[in-house]
């Protein structure tokens, strides 16, 4: 629905959509899409570096976090773990990785404070700006593996302009299980056809799709680094490709 | 926390409430405590009425609808009726009310839209400016019977700015159901005392602190209108009692 739509007739809110792709609303995975979560580890983690006097190599704890979070998912969706939420997940992974990389000395406090760098992540530039374009004309919520609270927090601290907040942890399933998708569909009272996914990863995309949903695949070439690989549009099938949420914006509103 | 804490130090967000009553975030009750729903009733109903050419008392119709409310959710809590929405309880009751109220001819689209009247509900004076002071301190949700795509459309249409809408929805139980309380704190990271609900009726606050919850009275006395009987916090017993959203935010930030 157009802004100006929007103005002239607010009593018909959300009843009849009238973008190019029948969609109501727009379902934003977080980490990687909307926030850096690579550059924002490195960066309070040097900074907490040099405060404790530890001495490592933040570009490769970070990525070494990032990596363990598939497979810690996978243990939740095989029922090797019970359902634990990222926030715990998180915490699995670093316990480990404190070892890893030689750490030690920490306190409880401290673990805690560090394991919640994932609630602090900043977002990409053009993000803020194009979220608040997009929510003139849609509604706009996270679908991300993250919490509810970790989703909450880094809305609080970073300024996203959620309409709201939905998790994985609503549905006790992680994202690419269907339960996700059609959940959010119809807790936001739409069709699958709907509501679109926006997300710079295949996967994620492809399970929306698989489950009836619009799929928008933004690029985010730097979210492994200058060196690391990410996600092309390359040979995947799409309802919409955009280089950053700007130009989402520009095709959705 | 108070706003200056947060400024000086981002990376504690959420970690360490400072306020009297070590509360991190604030749940609303939404009908009747944020959004004057009789009222907004009354007023779409005459235009709509005046539109169609009924001629019918709506301040009757507003109070029949509310009053079928709290029974229908019953049918909900002991088993009569499967879960459903507060669209779909909303629904029931009106199909009896238009045989009630002698409303005939109208399509299906016409009965979807006047059902919806209730996303559209508009808030109290004090609420807007009030939630949005609390804002800066606190994370501010809803914590509604009702559904979260009619929280989210309200939400927008009324511009309230919520961090995120949590609704009985989410839980399959209406309050008073604990599950509603205790599921809310676990969402929001909070432990049960580190969660106020806000409400203008005493039901609701009893569960929630029946649970562990902090409380916050504010009374709407015009809720059931000039002559209708709202709720006092004589007798009750709550950690904050105030007459309105400003002055809770004096108490509280």
């Amino acid at each position: 629905m157009r802004r100006r739509e929007l103005l002239a007739a607010p009593m018909t809110l959300m009843a009849t959509p009238s973008n190019t792709f029948g969609v109501k609303a727009l379902a934003f995975d977080v980490f990687g899409t909307v926030v850096d979560w690579r550059g924002s580890i490195i960066r309070e983690g040097t900074n907490w570096g040099k405060t404790k006097g530890l001495q490592l190599d933040w570009e490769k704890f970070a990525d070494a976090w990032r990596a363990g979070y598939g497979p810690a998912m996978d243990r939740v969706r095989t029922g090797t773990l019970p359902w634990m939420k990222i926030d715990a997940l998180h915490r699995l992974i670093l316990d480990d990785l404190l070892k890893e990389f030689n750490i030690a000395g920490l306190t409880e406090n401290e673990k805690d404070r560090w394991n919640r760098v994932w609630h602090r992540l900043t977002p990409w530039p053009d993000a803020i700006p194009g979220l608040t374009r997009l929510k003139k004309a849609y509604v706009i919520s996270t679908l991300s593996n993250g919490n509810v609270s970790l989703l909450v927090n880094m809305a609080k601290s970073a300024g996203l302009p959620w309409d709201t907040v939905l998790s994985a942890e609503l549905f006790h399933h992680y994202k690419p299980d269907r339960e996700v998708y059609l959940g959010a569909a119809d807790l936001l009272g739409c069709k699958p056809a709907e509501l679109m996914m926006v997300a710079a990863h295949t996967g994620d995309l492809q399970g929306a799709r698989a489950c009836g949903l619009r799929t928008a695949f933004v690029s985010r070439p730097l979210e492994y680094g200058r060196n690391g690989k990410s996600d092309s549009a390359e040979g995947g099938s799409y309802d919409i490709i955009a280089r950053n949420f700007i130009e989402l914006a520009a095709k959705l509103v």
